[in-house]
């Protein structure tokens, strides 16, 4: 099977991109229980405000990244911090049963990756780079770019009804040169729910009060008062975007960009469906308001 | 062992290219059957009209890409759907029993392209890149990467001799950018065969005619009579030579790039021989003609 | 877990640079014996001169890479002559009991690699970039890059302590342009002790008098005399730095970088510490000098 | 942790048998689907028949046992067989997505017998010993053994709760008598519901009508009338009980033994709970009726 | 797929017993190179004299077993000795390129054993038990037992054309008693060809004069004459009849058997077809002559 | 390489049989941190009382087996408890780094076993049967008996000096009849040190009083006190002799085995060298006293 054949397929599809009645489906992928939040906790809130029907999945267990505790009883508060977190943002969120600081790219894992996406019947898919600091988040950007164009073949998982088109996937934002950087598609102005995502990132205690603090060794500084607490969160997480970032936001929101304090930015794969800028725009409706 | 070591030894392998005769052995890889053919096809009809020796490698037996069927009753088709490509190019054409869709960078499989490779004596090997929209794509192109100097080490499946050199490696054309586009080194003008490269590649009936259509929504035109499809496929897989693939034209063939319609084009790797243009043109006595 | 808390982190740790009473500990990986000696053999001297501690791991056993022998014997001959390298480099050398030619990105590898740093207490880790010519050192690339991180993470190789910072991790140079460059951020002068490189790296008989000149034909071109081989080693190994390392000398040495013949040059790798060059500086006191 | 312990822990446990309401949770493991309908139908038509809950897993998806067709157009029709089958016998039926003839014991595939157990809340789980023909059949029996114990240890698989027991794990009848023959435990009289257990096992036309018969050369002789079928299936699946099951019937069914026909015959594992008499009578009600 | 189907197909394919014109083809598999000849070369040289076929597969290349050398260059030494091995016993010898010491029961070797069964179009399969000193042999053991069935079937490893009938598997000899013990069902009376036996064997001079002599500290008593070692071999490898091939030999042979003084012996391994004994008769007619 | 050179090997190795000065070598694997404890913890102490030299292996890190806590704070307390336990034993105790609950019989694994049994230059190895009703006990075994033989092989695991002989394999005692019951060729009298057996166990706090007493139910039986505690586990873990260890008690005690109340028994497994009850008697000097 072949290349060429696909950017024909793209015309076509075009005129059919939306699963049902209008509703966007987005399903994200991250490597621990908090990841999913930080990259696109912000767009997912819009997404979900708008009635369509967002999805996190980890897919690790988180039971590695803590100082204190590990195994099993790590994982199981990182499963709940993550649906009281998929609470709050409105957001359907699965952790899957793999050890942290172990994801291997296997042939297992990516079959996984391409049952949720079928299921969630997914017109958009969101996931890491293959460049990121931490393992597991490398191996998850390959294991979701794997799972592209495997999703609409019949033969493959095939208990799993396959889409019947390619999504578009995407990556969020990392700050990584090497081998080349990343360069956004899109930006989301963020700020109307900004509150909300630090507010909902904030339900995972055990990493954001605890485990990341100590690696920065400023775990004397982290308040015990909840309201205290969104505030540090808020003040650690706040950054103004970035030139490029930027650039995205104004090719999108025109002047008002300027005034954007918080963003988050995508860059289409080229392993997905190829959406022209009016597409990009049907996916992601918040875009421009 | 070290690198430096074979800058130097490029010098001397250099003066003793060819395997026997003159003939020049050219081995394609692709993940599919049907993927050498679309990616070298019209240049291994020219390598052998010349009476040199190509043989084409699909690591999967393509058992898993179609709409209705599947397994072993797909694989057989796909095998002998090869086979008749094989005869129509002029090339031994070989399909390894691995899973479509499964293929994996396994040091078993780096193992049987070592050994593909040697029994060729191979001058010349060409696969995909490691980036492409198809995962079985992207490994075809490590494990081939992965093989490069392995071929000459002794100790590496030592019951198949090794190469007294190592061939040079090169990359067939994609359109993908990240991390790094594609960059012809030659591109080969197949104006004079690409009729029979269409003619050789239409034996892959379940491909260009059943599944490949299916994926893109356009079944319904495909036509039934053999010499409409030819047509039919001739008009699909056309396409003139993008900015980058005129340019290795130009290079290679002067004004005469002006006028060619169909050429394929393809990247020296680095991880095998580094040819010198003189070294190019001997093992690729098509270029300028 | 994600990214941002990092970059605070960076200023933190950066006030508790180094292990003990000032001591720098550096360690390097290599795929076979000998490729640490000539990536860094001339650094590691200078560093081993100044009191700091190295030590070099090659993640095989090297039981590969020769013409006639193999195996157990061959690994014997090349463990031994990497104790001997050692003892003219003044450094620790390791020889992991991995395949030659076999090397693979395994989890089991990864934390052969952490315990590796963290017993050593690294400040420094240093090994080839992914982008190589032979599989081996590309693998060695992936390992330690997925190592990265995952050193100062409690829950992983508990039995290990973890390192209380991630160090910096450097490439050490490579002549590869796919899919980028080698940029190197420092080059260190290693005119000085590059007599003692030499010698050191003559330890490895097996490899530089035998292996790799059988690789190039020139077999019959190494001299028997144990002064004149080192004659031969100091031709073959010697190169003027290239115009990156030459801009990276100046950037550290001035204008005294116009007149160094023998240079090493590294490259931060994004995934661990992102040293400032104050940073660097300290990490390697022979900078300027 | 070890032995001992358990002998104590099966006296503690005995008096809490039953998970809820005195109903009993039986989970029946094959390799393909089918397997789970020839050695247990019966008896799950009895406990579905009293109200017992009763689930069958087939851990591959069947893409393989076929003359003619393969892959997934193969697994789809297999899965639905089951599901038609399942509704005949009244139990649930689950068919995972394992290549047919590729079922190796990773441990990802204990983890998911593991979950299955678990959230089936089992009371009984059988399978087939790590002794059949079948290399499908031998690994089912080595991934359910080896999921023996580990369903109460809450740090594995810890997203699924574990069992506060371990259930008392069954074999299957076979034939094989080496390294050491089968010793039924019990039997069950399943003449009651013979021709309930071939109609639902009738579902898998696939299986019985095609690819056996075509197997043992016997296809021109499979009817074509679905009544015939039945009478052809049950003539060929019918056997008089063996002295070993007629042993194991006496003992639960006294002098009637002697005129069943039809019996399944169940050996208890050394690996989970070890039953009583008394234990065995009431988690197999159906004894001695 | 179930048993009891096979139970049939037995007697309807006992009536096709043979390939090709009354030739019986076998093939023995055995770890090392040496290891087939040990087990079966008599009864090899039997076959071979009555114009049938044999065939020797050792699945690893030996390149392990020597006390000074190893690798490449002992698998080569090895493979050469092989071939001389099988000219010398009239069969046909193959050398699979796994590393000695390290073969593991993955699914790419038992795809290997397949297919050479079926390309041999085999009649009697025979291999270790997987009891057996050397985990090489016991993974030979399992490798082989989990190829039968699996050769009929058409969807596994489709490329190569499945047989029409499982063969006869069989185990040969061994001393061990755990977890139950050898049980000839047949005996070979090879005293006509044990001189031929004994010096077909002695073409393996690195494994009879050199590596075995060294693990049993008779190095030294190792004659250096040709015809010297042939009696030293003969006399270190002969051995007169257990009971239980005592039993066998009287069996086949009757009062003959007391006079036998050199056999090989065989028990059917019950993963394959089960032969009467009329059956194994025609399958080994050697026997009782 | 082949079987019956073991044989006449038996002999010649037996005269030499001690490493050291007539100092014994036992090295115990066990699955778990107190697996070899139980099993063998009375005679270890007796080794070791009369000078001889004892380490245990742990080969996972116990990070599962616990009713609350996991991961690598499971792991740190199970190591500091082995380190205590090896103390009061007087043996060395070494924890590896294996997920508890995860244990697979790699070839990685089998090669940390063998480097183990040749660092401590093992005259007898002890490990528990592949027949055990936790399968991490069960893969112990399967590890252990691969190391059997490879341990004098030079060209396995190279870097680490062959055994030049190889030890007796023994299995511990368990209660698993199939596929064959544990038949004890030695009993062990433990009595004079059954009480520190207990109080070396005893260090083992998490698992002797947290996590086996939870998986029996009898928690809340745990006393709090020290010394109660050691009554608690001594009536826990005592038991008298059953009538296959009383016989084995018979064999070397004479008439004082009627007396023997606490006693460790152990079964030659048939894949290491096969001692003489003379040699039996010179490895396990404290029998018959």
């Amino acid at each position: 099977m072949k290349k060429y054949a696909l950017s024909l397929c793209f015309l076509c599809f075009s005129l059919v991109a939306f699963s049902q009645a209008g509703k966007i489906n987005v399903i994200v992928f991250g490597a621990h229980p908090d990841d999913c939040d930080l990259d696109t906790g912000g767009t997912a809130i819009l997404f979900a405000k708008m009635g369509h029907h967002v999805k996190f999945v980890s897919l690790t267990n988180g039971d590695a990244g803590h100082q204190e505790i590990g195994g099993g009883e790590l994982a199981k508060i990182r499963i709940a911090e993550a649906q009281e977190a998929g609470r709050r943002f409105g957001v359907e969120y699965t952790v899957l049963d793999n050890h942290d600081g172990e994801l291997m790219p296997t042939l297992e894992n990516r079959l996984k990756v391409i049952r949720e996406i079928r299921k969630w019947n997914a017109d958009i898919v969101i996931a890491p780079r293959p460049n990121d600091y931490h393992p597991d988040h490398r191996y998850t950007g390959v294991l979701v770019q794997d799972a592209a164009y495997m999703v609409i073949v019949p033969n493959v998982a095939p208990e799993t009804p396959p889409l019947k088109k390619n999504p578009v996937f995407m990556y969020s934002e990392d700050r990584f040169q090497k081998p080349s950087p990343f360069e956004p598609d899109i930006a989301v102005d963020i700020d109307a729910v900004f509150d909300q995502k630090i507010y909902a990132m904030s339900a995972h205690k055990s990493q954001f009060f605890e485990w990341l603090p100590w690696t920065e060794g400023t775990l004397d500084k982290v308040p015990k008062d909840e309201k205290e607490r969104l505030e540090f969160l808020s003040n650690w997480r706040s950054s103004n975007p970035n030139p490029a970032t930027l650039a995205a936001l104004k090719k999108w929101y025109g002047d008002k960009a300027m005034n954007v304090e918080h963003a988050e930015s995508f860059e289409v794969c080229e392993y997905g469906k190829q959406p022209t800028d009016d597409e990009l725009k049907r996916l992601f409706p918040m875009l421009g308001n």
